[in-house]
């Protein structure tokens, strides 16, 4: 519903990008200088468009004619250069608006990533972009290059290494020193960039433009990604949504990921390095596979350059080497990559060929194929037809290199790919001469099977979200909330979320012990009687909560035993009497299981939901799952079944299993409250959600609402 | 202690590996072929001693004078190679042990890895190397090479890619074509192996024993090694502890870690692929570092080579790119590698010369020191001395290659390591040409900061290892054990193991109900009940516990309870009455963390302890770990803090701290018990042990010990 305008609003950066006349202010006539460099690149390779140099003291930098002010350039530049120191550069900004400039790569720095002082002149600069519609790029950033047609808006020196090379890459990043260092180490790997966009300190556009760009642009087919922290949330999810409906995959690199990576990312830029799982979590919802290094990274883009994106994949690996089969395998079940086996008809005509062979999968033919080479042929074509991977990781050691072998083993790979061309056909060997030829017939080389296999299982997640993209989007209705105007007690937190499909535990308020009683008798007995109070949010910590509670005389106990204690650890509070709950039995056979869910608002995601199971679980092993809100059921389950504890509500232990559909029910329903409430909306806290055996439900046994300021 | 009759244990290998003179049976005249490349090779490299091919049917090979049979040969050879078909190959090695030879290298295949028969006649083999004193590699493996003496005792073609190249690496594998291809990747990558040895079925010779010969090998200084499985325990064991005396590095790849390639490993070799982890305890036990990819184990051993392994090792980072700081940051926090800031003073005085350098650690100089690269040297001097890492990783991206900065970068790198020779000094940079100059004034050199963290990182774990076997080994003392002739009843275990260190909850046995009344009294209230019967091993399934007896008459009640009960569910069981004993509170403040202790025999490494928190830790988690018996209570101790639920006796969610120290005291004391009691006992199952809050010790509360057949 969100693609034309979202495409209209990234192609808002063509000029940037794609631009047809160039203006740099702060032209140096010295080409190894800042405001020297691009124009030394352009000249150099031969950018099609006018460059315009804007220098007050030379009448030519580097040949070309230059002007004085930005006020004598013949027309306004499609895209300007701000290379001025910066006490000058918001001045050239401005100048460049009223000449008509809609888009502006600013080097400067001395920004928000110096101090105080600098972040205000930066939120001055935005202003002045604003003010005109500029798309401004920077400031403190590295620029652009878009090798399609020879624009280097960059003062990058990683070219003195070499020029780009023809290939289908994009990278994205918000660090330049790093996003020119996976161009240069792709480009060392001979994997071309086509195009690069550093954002720096992002005063205007953000990571997320930059990847719907991308995600639109024909010049990319592969998009690489370095964040430290996202800044901006309505650009960088429209722009992995546009990716996945594109089917364009992104790799992203978000490094932050420790306590103590995170420090340093906030002293080392301006970033809002927000949670990391929360990050996490949202890259997971659109599909974009998160490398730990540069190098997983530039193995799955290199991958990724083959554009098949398997829905479900599976692999199958022919190997001459049985250890290889076993590490393979390992790497596999580590990845999460399935190897189911071959057919069983298939592994005895594999048998009846070679007697000592383990076809099953790895596929392991054995140096024996090196007496009779058409084996190889045979064995290749069987797991490709009769195992049907989509998959197939051929490894072949040195042997490819071999005299005799190598060639022979290359023609019938060769044949066999041809025939098969809609599998992803991978090859591990050591023949570093071998994989330019590999390559050109259209297989993947890897020296190392497991990082191969690293790669090919990026490709089944590619294919998965491509696939769910296409697929029709679930509806996520989402209730009618009114939230109170103030944090409201535990009763009414209970009763708002009741209403919106996060069932409660049956309970009645009641503001006398008589009443306590006639509640209890109605509801059954065992009870749990709470102090009801909307002063009081933390009940257990003053004694507040009392259980089994199991006849009418405990009720009137109860009641004055719960009011005592409030009035001696919180006078101040307001009393409304007590809760009265049915008891639902956490022990034994058929015992609830208690979770907690909650839900929190990231500052730049907004309201994200929390699941895990109470008690140690959360508190020791922090094993939890996020997701941003709404989501659907089937969202909500894949949340719950991720969970290292899962096994305790499926049945571990002889206990029964639990009612999952009712507790994905439940969770989905929060996510949809959380959105209807709106930005007010602080915090739900629901612990202990207790679940009953399958078909006997769940219910908030306690919740905790937090309402902010309007 | 062990270390003379080790070393010349090992040292029975040197005719393997070191021959002065070669026979090859069923040589081979065609150079490609299995018996030929041998010779071909050796002639090629100029292999100094004799070679003497064995073929009846030629009067010369390959140019040599070819002798018609073993017989006729002019003298027992160091060393022979059989390359005759199966049918002939025992027989040759029988008249090779007649003629006084007593190392033999067996390529022909078709013997345990085949079938049943092929492991009978594997089994022949076995007991004719025996008979003699024949030290025999394989059958069905590829061989031998020490590149220091041109000795090529092997078939492999990956020579066809190039002859090994000066280098301190051996390779010691199971599998031949993995061991090659270890080979040949580090080939590939400028690393050399000096020697290399592939074990096939290990008809005789085993992994450990080769270990152990490269162990005192002065060919070798880093050792690579590939298992599938370990098969012997006493070579593995001696040569994992003399490769740490002598400071020898193991880096390992043990496959067969998950279940489908557990299933590949025994389809594909006839190794006995013992449990992965109790072989991780071990490798853990000696600081052997497993790998987990092939490209690991060269990373690691190709840092190795320096031979600098930092016994406290800590990482300092110098960085011109404040995002590969970041990402270095989160890699060391995720490899458990250290990163301490740098002193105070030195990061004011860094901040002095660049006011917006980030002078923590990461110290990221920023592209300032491009401006004034005396700057460099300033900053990584400060890193070396101010910051006193052991380790220093100096990140420069493709600026290393650039024209300008290159040549000066390098210059200042070449001097700061020269006056620091005792750091590792590792270089993460985009420069392919610079890499063997940088090597050559002792940098290490990775394109990825992530895989040069985890190299780094094993270098620490080698130095704690090899500080280790240097200090005093702790004295374990055994235990008086005299176990029962058959299994025991839970009282007589919890008694046999009070007595040995692991204190049992006190309790008594009472025949008849009175008598349990009295030692209920004596005791205390409360007190559990359990029955009492050799015959009744898991107590609890037929309800034959009771807890919370409060008092003389629910003592008598409850002893007619459990009567029936054990009447009823075991009929033919013997009765001894029932236990009384102290129930330990386990709930609430105070109470005892429940924590499950144990052994199990491995087949190949003998008693083995496991230790984890009780309920779902160990049932869902698999939270455990294991170690080889015996080991002293500082083993112990960091075992129950490697679980994963280590917080719940650590003080989480508010619990007083538990006494680890008994609990680490208890778990030593099982461990030297185990292996008091000998081959007879089959397992130890201690669980629940009940650990209360420091000071008050811990307790078993309830015991069986299994006992096998003698």
């Amino acid at each position: 519903m969100t693609t034309a305008p979202v495409i209209s609003g990234f192609a808002s950066l063509d000029a940037l990008v794609r631009p047809r006349s160039v203006a740099v202010i702060g032209a140096s006539d010295e080409p190894a200088r800042i405001g020297g460099r691009p124009i030394a690149y352009m000249k150099d390779r031969g950018f099609a468009g006018p460059i315009w140099p804007v220098n007050p003291k030379r009448p030519t930098v580097q040949g070309l004619p230059a002007f004085a002010s930005i006020a004598e350039l013949p027309a306004a530049p499609d895209v300007a250069i701000i290379a001025v120191p910066s006490a000058l550069a918001i001045q050239a900004l401005d100048e460049l608006g009223t000449k008509g400039c809609r888009a502006v790569i600013c080097f400067t720095a001395g920004f928000a990533e110096m101090d105080e002082k600098g972040a205000e002149e930066q939120q001055r600069m935005t202003a002045v972009a604003r003010k005109h519609g500029i798309r401004l790029l920077g400031p403190n950033c590295l620029g652009v290059f878009n090798d399609a047609i020879r624009f280097y808006g960059t003062f990058t020196a990683s070219f003195e290494k070499g020029w780009p090379i023809p290939g289908r890459i994009g990278i994205a990043s918000q660090s330049g020193a790093y996003g020119t260092h996976i161009f240069s180490a792709a480009l060392d790997r001979g994997i071309g960039t086509q195009v690069c966009i550093t954002t720096g300190n992002e005063a205007e556009v953000a990571l997320g433009d930059v990847l719907g760009w991308m995600a639109q642009a024909p010049e990319v087919d592969v998009i690489c990604a370095y964040a430290e922290g996202i800044r901006e949330r309505e650009s960088f999810l429209a722009a992995l949504d546009l990716a996945r409906r594109n089917r364009k995959p992104i790799v992203m690199m978000k490094v932050g990921r420790s306590q103590l990576g995170g420090a340093a990312a906030q002293s080392h830029t301006a970033s809002i390095a927000g949670d990391d799982a929360v990050t996490q979590a949202v890259l997971d919802e659109f599909g974009v596979v998160r490398a730990r290094t540069t190098e997983e990274m530039l193995d799955i883009a290199y991958a990724a350059t083959r554009r098949i994106y398997p829905a479900k994949n599976t692999l199958g690996v022919l190997t001459v080497s049985g250890g290889a089969g076993v590490l393979i395998s390992d790497a596999a079940e580590a990845a999460g990559l399935p190897m189911p086996p071959m057919p069983e008809e298939a592994q005895a005509k594999l048998r009846a060929l070679i007697p000592f062979c383990a076809p099953r999968n790895p596929v392991d033919c054995t140096a024996q194929v090196t007496n009779d080479l058409k084996l190889i042929s045979t064995f290749a074509e069987s797991v490709a037809v009769d195992g049907g991977y989509s998959s197939i990781l051929s490894f072949w050691s040195q042997t490819a290199a071999g005299r005799s072998l190598g060639p022979k083993l290359h023609e019938q790979m060769r044949a066999i790919r041809e025939a098969h061309p809609d599998r992803l056909w991978v090859m591990s060997m050591l023949a570093p001469n071998k994989v330019r030829d590999y390559e050109a017939d259209g297989w993947l080389c890897f020296e190392d099977p497991s990082r191969a296999v690293v790669a090919i299982e990026a490709m089944g997640r590619f294919g998965a979200a491509f696939a769910k993209a296409e697929a029709p989007q679930p509806e996520i209705p989402l209730p009618k909330v009114e939230l109170p105007p103030t944090t409201p007690s535990e009763a009414v937190a209970k009763s708002l979320l009741d209403a919106a499909g996060v069932p409660a535990v049956p309970e009645h308020a009641a503001p006398d012990s008589e009443a306590a009683v006639a509640a209890a008798e109605s509801i059954g007995y065992p009870v749990v009687l709470k102090i009801l109070s909307p002063d009081i949010l933390h009940k257990s910590e003053i004694g507040g909560v009392l259980l089994d509670i199991a006849n009418a005389d405990q009720v009137r106990q109860g009641f004055g035993t719960l009011l005592d204690r409030a009035r001696h650890h919180a006078p101040a509070a307001r009393i409304e009497g007590v809760l009265v709950a049915k008891q639902i039995p956490t022990k034994g056979e058929g015992g609830a299981v208690e979770m907690a869910l909650g839900i929190f608002r990231d500052p730049v995601f907004g309201p994200v939901a929390m699941v895990g199971l109470g008690g140690i679980f959360i508190e020791v092993l922090k094993d939890v799952a996020f997701r941003r809100c709404p989501f659907d059921t089937a969202e909500a389950e894949r949340m719950i079944r991720s969970l290292r504890g899962f096994p305790l509500l499926d049945g571990a232990r002889g206990r029964p299993k639990a009612d999952v559909a009712a507790l994905a029910k439940a969770l989905s329903a929060l996510s949809a409250f959380a959105v209807a409430a709106g930005p007010r909306l602080a915090g739900v806290d629901v612990n202990p959600l207790l679940v009953l055996p399958a078909g006997q439900g769940c219910y908030a046994a306690d919740a905790v609402i937090e309402v902010g300021a309007a």
